[in-house]
C-alpha cells in the first residue's frame, strides 16, 4: 500500500543535446570567400551567411538542398473568444485553400523551388485522408488559455515530439517552418511577453488586422489569459510549461521542428512573428538552435521588431509582411542559393587575372 | 559674311517626351489585391509592387517577361589619378571576367534567371571583337574631372544616344543597369552632390575599400575636381552638362537606357550607388522615369541612403551590398516574380470558400 509513486515518463524526445557550432572551417571560409573577384566584403551579409551556412555543413562549398517548407496548421480555444479579426473556420478554409494550390504559400514556394508539407497539428476540422495533408493532429485545437493551460503536458509533448520526427525524417539540408491557426498571434504575444519580459502592450499587435480598439480589447483578453494561468512567475525559467500555458499545437510542433533541424545541421529559415515565438521557446530550451537559425525578415506585427532584438536576431529583409504561412521565409531562399552561389561559382582574384587592391 | 549661326543640331534624342503613369487601372488593380485570401494589406510592399507593376504594364495580370540585365563598363581618367584602391586596370579585367562567367553578376543573373548583356562603353582597353561583347565604345575611358570635363557634349550625347537605342531594343520588359568603372563611385559621388546639393563629404564614401585617411584624400581630390569644373554653380539647373563634366561614359549610357526603358514602359530595377546616380541625371532631365523605376537595394556605400532619400525612393531590402555590376538588381528579381506572382495565381475568399474578416 502507498507505494511510492513512480515519476511519469516522458515519452517525448526533451531538447536535443546539441554540441555548439564547429569553427574550425571558419579560416578557410573566409579565405575562400576573400579571394573572390570582388572587393573585400562587398557582398555584405551575403557574405556572412556564406559563412554561416559553409560551418553549419562543415563544407567550403555549401549547397542548399532540396528545401522543405513545412506548413503546420492548429487551432486556438481563444480564437472563439474574439481575439482575432477573422472567424476560427478560417483555419480549415486555409489548409483546404494549400491543399487547392491557392494560397500566397503555394505561390512563392512554387516560384522558389520549395517542397511545400501541409501538417493538421491540429485543426477543429475532421479533413479525413487527404492527398498531401499529413495528419499529425494532437486534438480538435486548443482549449482557451481565457481560462487555464491550452493544453496537458502529453499534448505538448506528442506535439514537440511530432514535429521533431517530422523535420528530421525530410530530406535535404534547409526547413522552413509556416503556420496557419486562427489565433496564433495572440498565443505568440502570450509566449514572447512570459519569456522575454518585455511588456505586454509592446507585445500585442493587430495579427490579422484589427483595429486599434480591437487591438486594446485584444491586450485586455491576454492580460486575463495571463491572470487565468498563474502570470509571468507561474512559468518563469521553464519555456516549455509557457508553451503548454499559452501555445497551440502547431507552435510546439515547430518547437520540435526546429530541434529537429538543428539535431540534424539543417539550417532552419524562420518566418514571421508566430514563427519566431516557436523558435524562441526551442531556444530557451536548448540555446543552440539558433546555430541553425536564419531569420528571414521583420514583420508588419509591430511586436515581431522586438521579439528578434531580444533574441539578438538580424532579419535579411522588411517588406512589411505580416501573412504568416512561410511566405517571408519562402521569399528569402535565393538569398541563400545566392550566398553559396557566389561562393561556389565565382572566379578567384589569381584565376581571372584580375588585380588587387592598391 | 557674318552670316547668323546655326544653332548646333543635336544627334542624340534629348530626354524623351514620357506620358504619366495611366493611373485607371488602379482601383481594378487594388480590388484584385484585396480579393486574395490574405488579410487586407497583409503582402505589404508586394501589394505595392503589384499595383506599381501593373499600372507601368496597363494589366491587372502584370507579367515579368524577359528580363534583361546589361552592364555598361567604362573607365575614368581620374582613376589614374588615385580616386580609388583599385588600378584602372581592373575595369578591363572584370569585363573579361564578366564575358567568362564568374564574376558576382554572372552568378546572380543565372540563378535569378536575367539575360545578361556587357557593353563596352569606353574602357581604356582594346578587346577586339568579341562573342558576347556589345562594342559601343565612346573613347578609351573619359577626361579626368580633376583637370576639366570628364567628356566633350558630343561624346555624351552619343552615350546617351547608345544608351537609349539599347534599351529600347532589347525584349522583355523588364531591365536591371550594371556597371563597372574604376573610379564611378567618386564620378557618382561629384553627380550626387552636384544635382541635390548634399554637402561634399556626405555623398563620398570608400567605394571598392578606401581605408578612412583614403576617403579623406578622395574628398580632397573631389573638391578639386569641382573646382576644376566651375563648382555647382556652374552646372546648376543643368544634368546633363554636370554628368558632362563628372560623368563617365557607362554612367552616360545608363542615364540613356533608363530614358529608354521608360519610353518603352518597361520596369526599370536601379542598383546601388552608380546606378542610382545615372538614374538622377535621367530623373532630373525627365522626371517621368522615376515612374518606372523600382529600387532594388540600399548599398553599404554610404551616399547611397542619402541619395535614395533625396529622391523618395525607398528600396525593396538592404544587405549590405556594395558590388555593384547589377547585383543588388539581380538579387530583386525574384521579389517582382512574387509581386506579380500572387496577384496571377492566388485563390479569392469566393473562389476558395474563405470566410472574410468579422
Amino acid at each position: 500500500m502507498n507505494p511510492i509513486p513512480t515519476p511519469p515518463t516522458l515519452s517525448v524526445p526533451r531538447p536535443p543535446a546539441l554540441p555548439p557550432l564547429d569553427r574550425r572551417l571558419e579560416p578557410a571560409l573566409r579565405a575562400a570567400i576573400d579571394r573572390k573577384t570582388k572587393p573585400l566584403g562587398a557582398l555584405g551579409r551575403l557574405e556572412a551567411l556564406a559563412l554561416h551556412i559553409g560551418l553549419l555543413q562543415g563544407s567550403t562549398a555549401p549547397r542548399i538542398e532540396a528545401p522543405q517548407l513545412v506548413v503546420f496548421a492548429g487551432d486556438h480555444g481563444a480564437a472563439r473568444d474574439g481575439i482575432s479579426a477573422y472567424p476560427q473556420d478560417v483555419t480549415w478554409q486555409m489548409v483546404e485553400n494549400f491543399l487547392a494550390g491557392g494560397a500566397a504559400i503555394n505561390v512563392f514556394a512554387r516560384q522558389a523551388g520549395w517542397t511545400l508539407t501541409v501538417v493538421d497539428a491540429g485543426v477543429a476540422h475532421e479533413f479525413g485522408p487527404r492527398p498531401g495533408l499529413l495528419d499529425r493532429k494532437i486534438g480538435p485545437g486548443t482549449a482557451s488559455f481565457l481560462r487555464g493551460p491550452a493544453m496537458s503536458a502529453a499534448e505538448r509533448d506528442r506535439a514537440l515530439d511530432a514535429g521533431m520526427t517530422l523535420a528530421t525524417g525530410l530530406p535535404g539540408n534547409v526547413i522552413a517552418l509556416g503556420e496557419m491557426g486562427i489565433g496564433n498571434t495572440a498565443a505568440s504575444s502570450l509566449l514572447m511577453h512570459t519569456l522575454t519580459g518585455e511588456p505586454l502592450a509592446q507585445c500585442v499587435g493587430p495579427g490579422t488586422g484589427l483595429d486599434p480598439a480591437g487591438v486594446e480589447r485584444k491586450t485586455g483578453l491576454l492580460a486575463r489569459a495571463l491572470a487565468a494561468n498563474g502570470g509571468r512567475e507561474a512559468v518563469a525559467g521553464d519555456p516549455l510549461e509557457a508553451l503548454r500555458r499559452y501555445g497551440g499545437f502547431e507552435i510546439a510542433m515547430m518547437t520540435g521542428a526546429a530541434w529537429g533541424a538543428a539535431a540534424t545541421r539543417r539550417l532552419l529559415v524562420v518566418d514571421g512573428f508566430i514563427a519566431t515565438a516557436a523558435v524562441l521557446v526551442a531556444a530557451r530550451a536548448a540555446p543552440a538552435v539558433l546555430d541553425c537559425c536564419v531569420f528571414a525578415h521583420c514583420s508588419g506585427e509591430p511586436g515581431h521588431a522586438r521579439l528578434l532584438e531580444a533574441m539578438d536576431a538580424h532579419p535579411l529583409f522588411d517588406l512589411g509582411l505580416r501573412l504568416g504561412e512561410g511566405t517571408g521565409a519562402a521569399l528569402a531562399l535565393p538569398f541563400l542559393q545566392a550566398a553559396c552561389g557566389f561562393l561556389n561559382e565565382m572566379a578567384t582574384f589569381e584565376g581571372a587575372g584580375v588585380s588587387e587592391s592598391l
